[in-house]
């Protein structure tokens, strides 16, 4: 099953920079590299210790490509658990398409995305959940999908999944072994605790599968629909939320992002501010459509922000009450913020009155930054990061989520089974149902085409 | 005046791919590395052994950032010069942003551009030119400029120039010597041979100050303005020219260019393309500006390419005619290609007619590909490629090429000083001021200003 064909991919993402590396990896990856490698110090590369480094030239004849470094991995320590050689050249676009392409000519072939996890998984360096891990840390982009990918590549949810797996597999095998002895109606299992270990996996299974909520929304943001009008004063409100947290485009050069998306970590939680047209009653069809649009979104969004010009609708606020009643009535279940904006130009009396008019308002002023703070609290309040904090396991995978869900029916056919006394071979189908959805999630049971699917995700060089 | 801070930077390019590397460098580089690392194996950084790769964590404080591949380089054995740490960590925005900022807090500071390679000239691992070179060899994008900056990083070209240097020097020395002797009107140096150095500088000067020209456009790529009618087939010439040539955009994934730009490498030179309106004569206003923007797109090139349709144009010979003396009679001097596209659909007559009507027309059909290697060649043959195939030394920098130029001025003073008999002491003078020129260029004489110039012009990270 393991092929034993040698990848090359690039690994560093294309484009400028002062380097780039080219990783392979397969039985054959230091002999080839060997080939085209011309040591400063007339080395030999296969003769070279495991984790070592080399200066010398990459070389096609008498031509010489580049001058580079070369690490040398000898299997099985490895990434993949192969051999692997990653070789360190300059990052000009021509140079290592010249590398790839020498390599190519030399008996490598291109990695596919993913190749070399899937390599490391076929070698069982890393489970299957720990694999889909490394894939979600390369696109964490705020402290908690981090912190979960990080805690998922340790191996934290598989160590729970195959201890679980383990206890029910020894129980399967008491109630299996018991069919053997039919006749003699001898009970190696023993009912009682056995009863206490379902007992305890329903508790895990459901634990799990209810983080997957949060884990979902941590891993891809949390989207909150603003409900405002026209100058209401969203970008300078969302600059304000940026600046009150560490932003994640920060100021070390190379790595600014163009454009400061509406995308913002608050709390090492991404969240997605959606912009809406706002639901101001008009007669105006084009802003009737508006109108709809922002319900469509308010109706997709975890949250909703309604946020109104104090200023501007100080002699106006029972429309604004009007409007908010009519968004917590739609939406009685949903989470909403109501903000008064721009509260600085305003008196006492005047805030004493919105206070008064509007239930659980927050007043703010994005342009002086005051009520920020506390905004960005509310924000953080709605998401039960509980689980986060407590470095429990969090399910953020749909495919370990539906696992999860297949195993936990198995396992309430298990535990009804045994209330109404089952006998020991049906009872044992259900268990080894319920041994194979977990299974699936650390890869012990797989196929092809769940490895295909899973690791078309990743990037190609990983 | 060597600096011993620490300095660190993203080495690989911003932006998504499996791995990234971040580099230290400077005194503290493997303390600082050490701080933040926690081996697998339990293992101390810098009890390692230079050239070493070691698997761990980046840990701030509890908190695990990445699993990642540290390397370490100790003093002078590194790029810089100095102790240096290379952590290959995932590939993740957040995760560079997360170690780089840990890095800063424990003492390290964000690299200047170029800030890597400056050490390892103030280090001596670098002459001034082969820094340079380093700049050159990352943005090179075809054969030609990637040989130039390979030979030059190699040092081909401060070889040569340090012999003059040397040779001269000792001549200067023993003239010097003459000097102190002046009254017992001795000669140390042996006037004829001085006299046939001086000549073997000339030629060797004027050979490097000539081969700039050529130097100039392989870096920069050569100019070529196509004069043509629309629709007279010009991007079906330039793909079928592409196609005759292995193109740079390849097959390579994650390489390719998301457009193909009008600039074609042909036999490892890159020929840039540039697009204009025609000059056929019309009444039109806007269409008379287009034909002014013509000419002024043939005076910016090296090349002109007169591209008409054959087969439009077969009764219509006489114009087209007319045109090309035009350009022919403007731009004398400008080498100029006459093609006549869409060859395909004519008969033997018709080509004889338009042979006899065009002088020097090459037939071609970028559609069926009749004509594009002929095309390819004469392209290649105005080019002045003799002294890169024989792998001469190349100037491709405008401060050499500056350099060079002032130090021939000198050069022609001690020549002139040499015949005229002129007394020791003012040719020392003269002596001493082309080997200035000379120390300019491998960086023997420099100054921070000169330094800063250079360096930033290189990439964050290199």
């Amino acid at each position: 099953m393991i092929p034993n064909d040698t990848i090359v991919a690039l690994a560093t993402p294309s484009g400028a920079g002062a380097i780039a590396v080219i990783r392979l990896s397969g039985l054959d990856a230091i002999t080839i590299a060997s080939g085209v490698f011309k040591s400063v110090s007339k080395k030999v590369l296969s003769e070279q210790k495991t984790h070592t480094i080399h200066l010398g030239h990459i070389v096609d004849g008498k031509r010489e490509i580049d001058e580079v470094l070369v690490s040398v991995f000898n299997n099985p320590n490895s990434y993949t658990g192969e051999n692997v050689v990653e070789i360190s050249c300059h990052g000009s676009l021509y140079i290592q398409q010249e590398i790839i392409q020498l390599l190519l000519r030399e008996g490598c072939r291109m990695a596919n995305a993913g190749e070399f996890t899937l390599r490391a998984f076929l070698n069982g360096k890393l489970d299957l959940s720990q694999a889909e891990a490394v894939a979600d840390l390369i696109s964490s982009d705020n402290e908690a999908s981090h912190q979960i990918a990080m805690q998922q590549m340790r191996g934290g949810f598989s160590t729970e999944i195959a201890k679980l797996r383990q206890e029910l597999m020894n129980f399967a095998s008491l109630i299996e072994l018991e069919l053997d002895f039919a006749e003699e109606d001898v009970e190696f299992a023993d009912r009682s605790a056995f009863k206490a270990l379902i007992d305890k996996i329903v508790v895990v299974l459901k634990r799990l599968i209810d983080s997957f909520a949060v884990g979902n929304v941590i891993k891809n943001g949390i989207p909150v629909a603003i409900v405002g009008e026209p100058n209401v004063g969203k970008s300078t409100l969302l600059n304000a939320l940026l600046n009150e947290d560490r932003a994640i485009v920060s100021e070390i050069a190379g790595t600014t992002r163009d454009t400061i998306e509406d995308e913002i970590s608050l709390g090492g939680i991404g969240f997605r501010f959606i912009d809406t047209a706002g639901i101001r009653e008009t007669k105006d069809v084009v802003e009737s459509i508006g109108i709809k649009k922002t319900f469509e979104k308010i109706e997709q969004s975890q949250v909703t922000m309604y946020l109104f010009d104090a200023e501007k609708n100080i002699n106006n606020l029972e429309t604004v009450r009007v409007e908010i009643e009519k968004i917590r009535n739609k939406y009685p279940q949903k989470p909403l913020l109501v903000i008064a904006n721009k509260i600085d130009t305003l008196d006492d009396i005047q805030l004493t009155e919105i206070n008064n008019t509007i239930v659980e308002v927050l007043l703010l002023s994005a342009k002086t930054g005051f009520g920020v703070e506390q905004l960005t609290n509310s924000l953080l309040n709605l998401i039960n990061t509980g689980a986060l904090r407590n470095n429990e396991t969090i399910i953020t995978n749909t495919r370990h989520y539906d696992a999860l869900l297949k195993a936990f029916e198995e396992i309430q056919k298990v535990k009804h089974g045994l209330e109404t006394g089952l006998s020991g071979d049906l009872l044992a189908i259900d268990i080894r149902q319920a041994l194979y959805h977990f299974g699936e999630i650390t890869g012990e049971i797989t196929n092809d085409d769940l490895l295909g699917n899973i690791f078309t995700n990743f990037c190609i060089g990983k």
